[in-house]
């Protein structure tokens, strides 16, 4: 059993604002001290927009909004006003397809990455050239959920940090097998993040120190968290 | 706004096998070195034992789980095999009514607090008589969700920190109003807590140091989080 540690989360500022073709690797290294076995959380926005995964799109034309929302979506599962709760082409169910007219300049909108997990690896992948740091990498995104109020950091893509962590076939403090304990520490690696991101203090990034070093492996959103339609009792 | 801050998520080890009529306060003091405005989340489990909501059930007898079960929801909204999908008297969703039969004795099954808002003011209340320190506190448990895999920890209970914060009004780095930001930091820190305890370590608790002044303040779960299933779209 590994040593009980504390965790840090360390908001990473000064990485201001992000364009198309910025290489978020490069603005990471530069703006914080990365060290080994370190998880980097990079808001899906400045991913986004690296990537330049902007629209021309104005949010008070209704009729241009939904839109752009139905064409980032493959589903639309319910709809409330101007809220659409959608399926992306990537798996996700979440408002609006993700898109997103916040924090962007005014007539645009940000689209989720076409591929968050690559977004991911290629992040990490820069900061291993650039440092030798093995780092895991998890793209967050603030979605909603049935049954809770309020909205939460969640992991949209990761790299080189597991996504889930099977604790089933460990046993509990009584001795026996435990089951049922999928862990999703992505979404707990992205959420511990946001507690220190917030929207509107330039923080687009957070540093997760003290990670257990068993969580750091080949992984990806894409197939261990979403959750394939068939399997999921809630479509 | 306030500065960037480093959070820390320290675990609490040492507090042992906890009994009916066991003060939780108490044993929290003796074991981790409490500050003002730190966050303690507490799991569901040890709060559960203290207040001696135990009862007596075996996990291999199908039919008596289910009533356990059954008893513990007041609405079944999917089933598949061993797994319920239930509602629970508090407004919970979430997998067999939150009845759980590990790390109890054999022959036991731990039911959830009754109210769990309620558990959290008489930690805080019992920490601020001891210490003098004002506290947040959050009762966590671990709740699966539709369209993602994994569990992840979130709030049942909470005081003295905002189980929401609402971004509404505040303004984006461009200056414009931002909508839809309310977020679940209780649900948050749980997670959060959660990365440094893990099932099987004998961690029944962590202090999230170093959460926003502005967070503390009177609140629970029960009203602020739990969505009335006239404002769901999924029920």
């Amino acid at each position: 059993m590994p040593a009980e540690r504390t965790i840090e989360i360390i908001p990473v500022s000064g990485i201001g604002e992000v364009s198309r073709g910025d290489d978020l690797a490069t603005l990471l290294v530069e703006n914080a001290h990365l060290s080994e076995l370190d998880v980097v959380v990079v808001t899906q926005k400045i991913v986004s927009k690296a990537e330049g995964r902007l629209v021309a799109s104005n949010p008070l034309d209704p009729t241009a909004r939904e839109n752009l929302i139905q064409r980032e979506s493959v589903r639309i599962l319910r709809r409330r006003d101007e809220l659409f709760v959608t399926e992306t082409p990537h798996g996700f169910i979440c408002a609006n397809a993700g898109v997103d007219w916040s924090n962007v300049d005014d007539g645009w909108a940000a689209i989720l990455p076409a591929d968050p997990d690559r977004s991911a690896r290629r992040i990490r992948d820069g900061i291993k050239a650039q440092t030798g740091h093995n780092v895991g990498v998890v793209i967050s995104d603030t979605f909603g959920r049935p049954w809770r109020r309020g909205l939460t950091d969640v992991a949209i893509g990761c790299a080189g940090v597991a996504a889930i962590v099977d604790l089933r076939g460990t046993t509990d403090t009584k001795g026996r097998e435990l089951f049922a304990t999928e862990v999703c520490v992505a979404d707990e690696l992205a959420g511990a993040a946001e507690l220190v991101m917030g929207k509107s203090r330039g923080v687009p990034a957070a540093i997760v120190r003290g990670a257990d070093e068993s969580w750091f492996r080949r992984s990806s959103v894409a197939t261990e968290i979403v959750r394939p339609a068939g399997e999921d009792l809630f479509r």
